[in-house]
């Protein structure tokens, strides 16, 4: 097997969400393009794939759908999340808007949205598709990937000249890359795992839970969280520490189980008949953060996406932040056609200080999700922020606001979140109540420190 | 091959400097000790092995030497520093003592010092010295090395049931541990490399600059210093960056380079009459910084020296470091007796936060060394920072005498640099020159920083 050679070939590690959609955007620019995929097509056995069910679409993802011509068809399928609802102790509910009007974020369903952009891609006639094909070592220089066809075992070496590593955290593209000279790389992991547990739609089908709202447990040091599904289920996530005294290593038995889940996710128990089974045989998944530069050599190969830059999921952005890859190495393309040294050097450039900022700001909203947010001032804080943006539109958009509804450099978004993170803590000061904001000496200090 | 597999018998991989160290230390709680060495005996064939000529001992590896009593050997053959000899553009000289009276650091080869300590090696009944022998992968949990023997390079597997990892930054038995679930790593490169070239001895033999100091000539965001040998040459080292205007990529002609160290190191040209050929054909070696976690598999394995912790070389304290792991995997052992799964866990959590902040100081010191050293207002803050410790001396340690002249923790050393760097900012608004120190008002101010 070897693809094409000529001048307009290319080859993409990986078929998943980023490595799909590139693809379509390559196969735009009239690229023939090879997708390798390590597994089976899931279209043809549809189950997941140990990975989280489902996703929280947003502003940056719907950009680069629309740039291919499939955001309306993915629209019909997801399902708008206006806001947090927070669950406590009790099953008491309180709710926290994830922005203004009709802003939301989207939970789709990750192997819908990866069965759709796979049929894209099978109707493009750019795009050859091959599918059980496990990259096992690639020089990156000669452009030759040594292949296992995982379901004869057998080994073959395909030729590439332009090779894009879209093949996720554990990217085999990157793993070439990493034996280059004073190669830049880390690799960091929570001391949390995951595990998905379901919750079961009412007794006629209806959404046991509110539909539109993004739930969470929030617990202190751990939290649950669910997405809603077309079903009317709902995917919870258990984010959960691996070790200590209340930890995936504590809860052993079915008993241990249903007694803590009992006294600390009391609402939700009885909305999961399958906790047990869930608990005790899904996996459990790690929380990494990876990092590395460069990401590409010469005009040779590039990584994106998760091979690139994997982050831990609370800020809902890990596949936006893949799927914006994609809308920059389009723009790119379109400004330097087909000098890809170029293209490759600026797209990394660009990005890099973007995915680091999104890295962090990753690992910090754990914080917000899993604590702060059942802390009664922090949820004052984010109403008077969302006052100051009413007053202020053109000087404040609260930072979840640039992360998810604009397409602000993830970068700058940090910079500004931190600056208005200083200026939140100075007027807090002066408010005791929501209506403490409209005082004139809070206005007049409002004024000032936006001055 | 076999080693042994008694209770008692342990491998080491790496007879450098930490690893022949580790040896003794051992061999002196009785157990029998293999240790591997990828290279060559270095003592039949004296060469230098790319790595830098000279090592700047101080207090930390003076202790772990008298703890297997060849501190005595090595200080005959080492060159006291007093202090730093600062070498301008017009080939003036500046001075900054090193701590007060007769501290100092000393200049020591590094192949003389490993040769004295392979000789105490092979002196010793429970230790065998293994070279050319090349660990090529390693399965940690069963104990199993598979190692090359590079001379006739035939593949023979031997078994461990304890294995220190002294194999340095690039070590295999990292390699393995690497492999494990949810390991933290990270390898950082700076983006300048090192080039070793000769200073030569005067016509007689003599030293051609002041014997007992470390030379630096600062300039910037580059510099070059030199360390004393005891044949009457210094080792210089170029600090450089890889590429830029002023760079090992720029200068590529032999005029290029007689023309730049003309006007940029013009009093050490012209003792420097191998300067051609040494820095074409000397490697560029790599700064790395390399960090890890965890150090230890069970009571399996363990990493020390560079293969925990490879740290950039300014603040002199890679081998330092390393011995100090010695010193302290030896009190461990004193005090848990065969207990390897507690000494392991004890060594790896007692290390490690003091490892990391060394790698911090000795990045941080670049910028001392390479820029701060040429400015009078910071040799005019070090000559405060001196009166300050000699009038409280049990308040104020300067941090580099923290880090060289004693045995605290390095990361109280550094956390009380930083608390330290703060008061001295506060008080040298008010120091113009130094006998402003003695103004009431100064004298004043230090009583209240220091309370």
């Amino acid at each position: 097997m070897t693809d094409d050679n000529s001048n307009n070939g290319v080859t993409i590690m990986g078929a998943g969400l980023v490595g799909s959609l590139l693809s379509l955007y390559l196969a735009k620019h009239n690229y023939k393009v090879d997708i390798y995929e390590r597994r089976n097509d899931l279209r043809q056995n549809y189950r997941e794939y140990g990975r989280s069910i489902n996703l929280a679409l947003s502003d940056r993802g719907w950009k680069a759908l629309e740039g291919v011509g499939i955001a309306d068809e993915i629209r019909k399928v997801a399902i708008p999340m206006y806001g947090r609802m927070m669950h406590d102790l009790q099953g008491q509910l309180s709710y926290q808007p994830y922005g203004k009007d009709n802003q939301a974020i989207y939970s789709v369903s990750r192997g819908g949205l990866n069965v759709t952009l796979m049929d894209l891609v099978d109707q493009n006639p750019n795009i050859n598709l091959h599918f059980n094909q496990q990259c096992l070592q690639a020089d990156l220089v000669a452009g030759e990937l040594e292949m296992l066809d995982t379901q004869n075992q057998e080994k073959h070496t395909i030729k590439t000249q332009r090779l894009f590593g879209a093949d996720g955290a554990y990217s085999m593209v990157r793993y070439a890359l990493q034996k280059t000279e004073r190669y830049e790389y880390s690799q960091s992991y929570l001391e949390y795992g995951y595990k998905e547990l379901r919750i079961a739609p009412g007794p006629n089908g209806e959404w046991a839970l509110e539909k539109n709202a993004l739930h969470i447990w929030p617990r202190g040091s751990y939290m649950m969280i669910a997405l809603p599904n077309l079903d009317g289920s709902f995917t919870g996530t258990l984010f959960f520490p691996y070790e200590g005294d209340v930890s995936f290593n504590s809860l052993q038995t079915e008993a241990d189980l249903k007694d803590f889940f009992g006294k600390i996710f009391p609402d939700a128990l009885p909305l999961m008949p399958d906790l047990v089974a869930d608990f005790f045989e899904n996996p459990t998944g790690s929380l990494v953060t990876i990092k590395c530069f460069p990401w590409s050599l010469g005009d040779k190969a590039v990584l994106l996406g998760d091979a690139a830059h994997a982050i831990v999921p609370f800020y809902g952005q890990g596949m936006n932040a893949g799927f914006e890859d994609c809308t920059v190495l389009n723009q790119l393309i379109d400004e330097h056609p087909d000098d890809w040294q170029t293209i490759f050097r600026m797209f990394q450039e660009l990005r890099k200080p973007n995915t680091d900022a999104m890295a962090e700001l990753a690992v910090q909203n754990f914080i917000e999700m899993r604590d702060l947010v059942a802390n009664p001032r922090f949820l004052l804080r984010k109403k008077i922020e969302g006052k100051i943006n009413a007053q202020f539109p053109d000087k404040w958009l609260p930072l979840y606001t640039m992360v998810t509804y604009t397409h602000l450099p993830y970068s700058v978004a940090l910079e500004t979140g931190q600056h208005q993170d200083k200026i939140m803590k100075k007027l807090m000061k002066h408010i005791k109540q929501e209506s403490d904001y409209d005082k004139p000496e809070v206005q007049q200090l409002v004024q000032k420190l936006l001055a």
